[in-house]
């Protein structure tokens, strides 16, 4: 999507064909910087630090490194070094295990000496397959804003609430709950999103308003606590948002207060969508009460980073000193609070027969 | 309650027998400093500028402008000016203008040479009443901890959830939300406090945590959008809340948030109470939906305040400059989702007939 006017991916070959491009999320929404890649471990560090987040993104970014690692040596000791060494960047990443076994199977058979183009190969065409799922996402997405927005009048804009960043930068392009919503803006279809701030990262305040407003949606910035208000005076048509993980029977876990938006939904008679490339559908996982909830460092809580008046990025502390904190990366919300899940494949109600049936390749194995 | 092992209250008469003293809550939690007023413009700038906040302590704030007032000039055109001046600093608050007006119910009819005393005494009085009415709240709700309590393991604490800060510093003494905690801990009842941190100002994390750190008890600080994980975790026994405004019906204004918390306490099935005192209920407002919902400066979600790791107090920018903000300062919870209403006169169902009954003086009217 576009940044000042110019179309960006979150990840890039450089011009140099070998090399790769990526943005600097960390310093986002206040510094626009690039990182250029040039070994296996700077893409492991970009993982590891964050530099780089969103599941799609790390996955493509793992597949790089493997070719950036192809590059420098292709041995079988180096392949399985480099898959070593990713893997345990964060090792809870579906995405990242899913790119980085592809890989292998795509390298391992192959001749050391052709390894180097088959892996800038398959890493390009992960890459190339996020977009083009993102992209159907879009266009399921894209249907129920349609219909809402057929029922308003005239240059009225479709309200869509989000949590956290489902967005471009999650991904390679698009976005996953972004994805309608950039293409009925392509098609100057009038909306206007909900940004829920998203304590204690700030990634909707960061990075969710930055893409949106580089792209020239529509949006408004508010306090985690502001969606159940807004709901209740008919303020939201539809709320989307994105996922980390779907268990089968269609229980949802995604960032930490998701579970309490989709809540105000419900009570509000406000669709509640879920927007997620079918990857991240876990058939393993029965129910969302046997999903793991990671607890995350207190700084994240306890710590601000911002830029001042006069234009120094300084960190802060808001939490008095001794305050015991807990910070909970993710929750679960229920299957029954959801209204359905907009993947490449379609809209699919949350529930353990739809998803079977849409995707019989994953359950039949 | 308690600062660094010595009491205070949020106000108080200084030993020369006339100025005031005050915390200045804009600089916590990272600098403990106190005010003197010698003016009523004094009181009223604290008030404007919410060196004082917290609707019981706004009320006493004023009373004692009043006096100050008197005593530079006790005319009836100074009394007439001190209520016009102090009645401006916020409008929207109740207890400020009931406040203001049992300083000039008692003054008027006095010849100005007996208002100075009277002056002084009714403004300590009023500030005695709010102790007196917390302290019943926390008796009431202290009934309400003994009982869950009782079906806890040995030393298992009394988990409580809050939002914002219905605390002590809000009150002239003990709190509306946490008199109840406090009071457990004085008795050395096991409890354990979830504190919200409040986006946007942060009361939860500045005031709450710090006012329960500094007297003792058990307590730990959560991003908003934590209450509803820990709830469907069976981590919380109870929440309790203050509020703004409560209508006639038992519908609850509250912190921006509120209704989100109370919507995940009915789905869990966790009891939600609301603290405050009687003046609270407004029965002039037949329901929550009429009640106005204050928005606030972008400023307070754009930045945030906080101490660097070289102890300078900074204020840094969170949101990208150019998205818009919306900040509404409160929500209205549905009487349907609130287990009681705990008051100084017990802890009565949110419904119009229990309040009516509790209250025949106010409704009779």
């Amino acid at each position: 999507m576009k940044v000042d006017g110019r179309h960006f991916r979150s990840i890039w070959l450089e011009p140099d064909g070998w090399s790769v491009g990526a943005i600097d999320q960390r310093r986002l929404p206040h510094e626009f910087v690039v990182a250029r890649w040039t070994s296996a471990d700077d893409a492991g560090e970009a993982i590891r630090s964050m530099l780089v987040r969103g599941a799609p993104l790390i996955g493509a970014t793992a597949a790089y490194g493997v070719a950036l690692a192809m590059r420098a040596d292709s041995s079988d000791a180096a392949l399985a070094q480099a898959y070593k060494m990713l893997i345990a960047t964060r090792p809870t990443a579906i995405n990242l295990k899913w790119a980085l076994e592809e890989m292998q199977r795509t390298l391992r058979p192959l001749a050391p000496s052709a390894r180097i183009e088959a892996a800038y190969q398959r890493a390009a065409s992960i890459a190339e397959e996020d977009v083009a799922i993102n992209h159907e996402i879009g266009r399921h997405g894209l249907a129920l804003i349609e219909a809402i927005a057929a029922t308003k009048k005239p240059g009225e804009p479709v309200n869509i609430l989000t949590h956290c960043n489902a967005g471009w930068l999650a991904t390679v392009d698009w976005g996953t709950a972004t994805a309608p919503i950039y293409q009925a803006q392509d098609r100057s279809l009038a909306v206007h999103v909900w940004v829920d701030e998203t304590r204690p990262r700030n990634q909707g305040a960061s990075l969710t308003a930055w893409e949106l407003g580089h792209h020239g949606v529509p949006h408004t910035v508010i306090p985690d606590n502001t969606g159940g208000h807004l709901m209740q005076h008919r303020m939201v048509d539809l709320a989307i948002v994105g996922t980390d993980r779907v268990a089968a029977n269609g229980d949802v876990c995604n960032k930490i207060g998701t579970y309490l938006k989709a809540l105000a939904a419900h009570d509000n008679g406000v669709p509640f969508y879920v927007a997620l490339p079918s990857p991240t559908i876990d058939f393993s996982i029965d129910d969302g009460a046997r999903i793991p909830i990671e607890q995350r460092a207190a700084s994240e809580v306890t710590h601000l980073t911002g830029r001042t008046a006069d234009g120094r990025i300084e960190t802060v502390r808001v939490v008095p000193e001794g305050s015991p904190i807990a910070n909970y990366g993710f929750d679960v919300t229920p299957a029954r609070l959801v209204t359905g899940l907009i993947t490449e494949r379609g809209v699919l109600k949350p529930e353990r027969a739809a998803l079977a049936s849409a995707f019989p390749e994953r359950t039949s194995q």
